[in-house]
């Protein structure tokens, strides 16, 4: 695995939650020091075991393992669900001889149903004993928290400074139930740099704002999504002070935007991926709102879907954001033909047009022609095989 | 067609704006006596130049017309569209002998696409003859309307009060588009009480609220949304005092709620509607946002669809709403068998649950457990023909 970084482990297996025995559903990532951690989680108010157990646990800004599962969600499920959350960080922590605090715990998958407990604590012991021996295959770790996801996604970069160099690497899981705060996606980012756990927060919710709070596959967000980044500094590479603190957020948001584009391309049923750039508006935030309208519409994303130009749509989306709009002044291009001038058709090749909407990325620019506000966002088109893949997943 | 009121005519015709030959898409609803009339239009802050030009019409309170075509939503057109919306208009008043200011104008279909305003200036007279003629065929007038709905939708009531009648007849237009604040939803509500024009207004707004507004068929809202109400005291019986205006306000709730469902069961590829009743919510507006993100959710429309009682999808969705909800608190059921008690599986039968989800109207009960607050909102699911319908609409 390309530029994973030092002193951390990461091993996956089948340990029997999901139904597929081919694909593992239990990973373990490991580091061999204690890391600085934070973590941010999801917004919505209905929050999974693991989620209310790791927010407690990543308060320290420490850990050393992250535990994580694919098959239940572990939400909606009470007493008993805390209790079996709790359950795999104690298995974890007596398994690898850590102090308790020190895992964090993930899982995904269908909601309302109870883990089965004891497969899971056996397979944790399964993972403990590879992870004592040395083991490491960081990619079934990856395939470990899976879901409908069809491909692993990760990313990495290798930073040099002044002679020596730090890794920064990072995985996300997410397909369906993907929108703003981060909904079904859980995403683990381990870098060997050392950065104190009060640094190492903030950039972490900077760069999750403009990569992972800017994707949405369908507007649904999901009770369990989590983001945890493990600095270990196993490389002896120290970040700190202005200009590697700067470098290192540089390189930590384009490995969350990198996995944000991933995830997008990777929608449930996608056959496309779309990147909407605001520009021209009131404000950023205002830009976010009408990104966030249009790469929602269900109709915008159906039109995408059949190479339909129907830039309609995209007005009537951005024409029901909160956030000031003067029809007359809209501007909208896919990729470099103006297909909007003035809020009316710009008298475009609809031949040219069905051409950009067929290629992989689909880019939509919009330029509201009212101020410095901007924004960018990534969606994917709405297909046949979205609804197919939804109609019948617990099935 | 049944109570349709007197003293009103309502005529259709191809006047070939849309493809189809077959189907009426022009239409003209007449009233022999000067009404009152009353309008609440889309909120969208992209609007149809039909929509800007009756919003200043139906100011004066009165009107005795309304124009309506189908296949060209006259939006984003600049000021050639409002040209031709104001021709409409013109060439209805001409050939109707009515004063300008008394017709009102809407047009649903394609945005950005100019009118053929020859051919619905032709259309117009046509119709206009029809009506001098006495003729009278208000099926037709629904069927112009129409663009992707299956099948033409009204209600009527009949109101007797003291040895005298009544008649509330109403029709609306909409299938995709369909959300909050009347997407891409035309609608004319025709009675021949004498209701003032002052107490016509507030009585529609509120109508529309718990109906209209409770509707969502894909989250997206439109550029063209108008409901107009035309009193016109044709049978001779005035409403006025408070209790003939509370039955009068009673049977036009019940239309448009007759109206709403019927759109919900016409959604797009739906194959079955979707009740959703919030109680126990803090206050009517949480129940309303907890009941409205349920409704919009993908992924509870597309289980609905499966037929799979997947209720972790409604709390991840009722979770996200900008509502007080205390999950632990949650109970759900679908029609009389609960499936969530304190925020957990009921233990609840799947065989009957899925025979729930199979009927024609699927109902979906949330207690929220916190209040007094309730809302109830339509919606339909989400199949393979939603996506066909609208990934080549134009083509």
């Amino acid at each position: 695995m390309k530029n994973f970084p030092q002193g951390f482990q990461a091993c996956g297996i089948h340990a029997g939650i999901g139904k597929l025995k081919s694909k593992p559903d239990l990973g373990i990532f490991f580091s061999r020091e204690i890391c600085s951690a934070a973590a941010v989680f999801t917004a919505n108010r209905v929050k999974a075991a693991p989620v209310l157990l790791s927010r407690e646990a990543v308060r320290s800004g420490r850990a050393r393992a992250i535990v994580v599962n694919s098959g239940c969600a572990n939400a909606c499920t009470g007493k008993r669900g805390l209790s079996d959350a709790e359950a795999m960080v104690e298995t974890t922590s007596a398994a690898l001889d850590l102090k308790s605090g020190e895992v964090l715990v993930a899982s995904t998958g269908v909601i309302g149903k109870f883990l089965p407990i004891q497969a899971v604590k056996s397979g944790i012991k399964h993972l403990a004993a590879q992870v004592h021996r040395g083991g490491s295959d960081p990619l079934k770790a990856v395939h470990a928290m899976m879901t409908t996801d069809r491909v692993p996604k990760f990313d990495s970069r290798e930073v040099r400074r002044g002679g020596q160099s730090y890794r920064i690497w990072g995985c996300v899981k997410g397909a369906g139930m993907i929108h703003p705060n981060m909904a079904t996606m859980l995403s683990f980012i381990l870098t060997d740099a050392r950065v104190a756990g009060a640094q190492l927060k903030p950039m972490l919710k900077r760069a999750v704002n403009e990569s992972f709070n800017c994707v949405s596959v369908d507007g649904d967000t999901s009770t369990n999504d989590s983001v945890f980044i493990l600095a270990n500094g196993g490389s002896g590479v120290s970040v700190a002070g202005k200009a590697g603190l700067e470098i290192f957020e540089k390189n930590l948001k384009e490995i969350c935007l990198s996995l944000a584009r991933q995830m997008a391309a990777d929608g449930e049923g996608a056959t496309r991926t779309v990147e909407i750039t605001v520009t021209g508006a009131r404000n950023d935030s205002d830009a976010k709102k009408v990104a966030a309208a249009v790469a929602t519409s269900p109709l915008v994303k159906t039109a995408v879907f059949g190479n339909d130009a129907n830039w309609g749509r995209i007005m009537a989306a951005l024409g029901r954001a909160d956030a000031e709009v003067d029809p007359g002044k809209v501007a909208i291009s896919f990729g470099n033909l103006p297909v909007v001038k003035n809020g009316m058709d710009s008298g475009f090749s609809e031949k040219r047009a069905a051409k950009i909407l067929r290629s992989k990325v689909v880019p939509i620019s919009i330029n509201l022609g009212l101020g410095k506000g901007r924004a960018k966002y990534f969606t994917c088109d709405f297909s046949l095989e979205y609804i197919k893949i939804n109609a019948d997943y617990r099935t």
